[in-house]
């Protein structure tokens, strides 16, 4: 029997139901009885099932099939910012948390957000990094830039932007954004997000790109969003 | 010198952009001969940078920096069946093409399915499988599920669906979809999806699950659709 039989025979009963998500697996030591292996032989097949995301390790308590229970990101219409945030918590009483981390009322721009910003060299923008907590694991990390133009001098410069977040504010300069693109890809994390949201092996991280556009086609915000996959689901309403 | 140290040199490297998508990393034996070390150690330091998705291997030519070049699959108001694969090879010139694996009349409806279109126990649903490849290969998966009183009997139910595709012939029976929900997730993709899209080491899957309704609010179609994120960006423009 090797560890890849022993992780086919699990994947399987996970998968038919005889165990469902938050159902701890049986132990290296009950394995090694049942299938006479070593030691070795049923670590490794378990950590094969934690590889692929399908388990996560209690430390003490064994391993468990992995429940996804994700926050859905609704962007139906809704900004990104943290005023959007407070509405997720109201519809999915995931409670999560905001922690502002660093603003930065005029920076320099790196060239992808100023192309994407339609900014010229030497341009500033202002910079505001979040990151979102599920009762106290962090899930998602956001950097969002502004033309300095537009933004500095304003709320959206300090770190309490006030009641509406970015958007509210972008509207009382007379940018208020309305329309928005996102663009959404997924690939492993790396070494520096798995530490930051605390990622789970076998996890990817969702990517999202999000640019606001004012009503004369102006974009006036690019985002990047650094969601951990194993917590969120994206929805999207498209008429 | 550790298989993780080689590691984050190589990795500092790409970021830096010292090497550049496409390019060779040095090989085993150059590495050794850099570092000092066994071969396991360089295998394993390479190895590890192609888990976390940075690099691919192209078996006799070496490591190299993989280069992401994605389909972009944009949703703005159009349907994702085979009639918006047309337009993507027409825009992105990503060559995709559309294999129909199978097409079931009617059949019996998994229990989540019936619940999202709305049906009744013992309600039969149309199916319809389908394989996207760019050049030669397989980039995506895409099961449908129409309720069979709509869609048997119809073009639907057939291989060859028509101009226009399934949303077509859903608008000639009265059922034009008018609006999509589509919900996204990421995680990395079970053993049969690795083999079907021949899936790279250390790359997930994003996983959309995509109700279509008619104009009077009934879901006329259920997708899941399974898209290796090596390959794909998806694009959603929010008004």
């Amino acid at each position: 029997m090797t560890a890849a039989s022993i992780a086919k025979d699990l994947r399987a009963a996970i998968r038919s139901g005889t165990y469902t998500p938050g159902d701890r697996l049986p132990s290296e030591a009950a394995l090694m009885a049942t299938y006479g292996v070593a030691r070795m032989t049923a670590r490794h097949g378990l950590s094969m099932l934690k590889d692929e995301g399908l388990t996560v390790t209690r430390h003490g308590s064994g391993v468990f099939v992995r429940a996804f229970e994700p926050i859905i990101r609704d962007t139906t219409g809704a900004p990104a910012d943290d005023s959007t945030v407070t509405a997720e918590i109201d519809e999915t009483g995931a409670g999560l948390t905001v922690r502002t981390l660093a603003v930065t009322a005029e920076a320099d721009a790196p060239e992808k957000v100023r192309t994407a910003l339609g900014l010229a060299e030497g341009d500033k923008v202002t910079v505001r990094e979040r990151l979102h907590l599920r009762e106290r694991k962090p899930v998602l990390f956001a950097t969002s830039y502004l033309p300095a133009s537009i933004a500095a001098g304003t709320p959206i410069a300090e770190r309490d932007v006030g009641q509406g977040g970015t958007h509210a504010r972008l509207a009382d300069a007379g940018h208020a954004p309305v329309r928005f693109r996102e663009d959404v890809v997924a690939r492993m994390p790396s070494i520096e997000e798995i530490e930051e949201l605390r990622i789970e092996p076998g996890t990817p991280v969702l990517a999202v790109t999000r640019t606001a556009f004012a009503a004369d086609g102006t974009p006036v915000e690019l985002s990047h969003v650094v969601l951990d996959a194993g917590e969120f689901m994206l929805r999207y309403d498209i008429d």
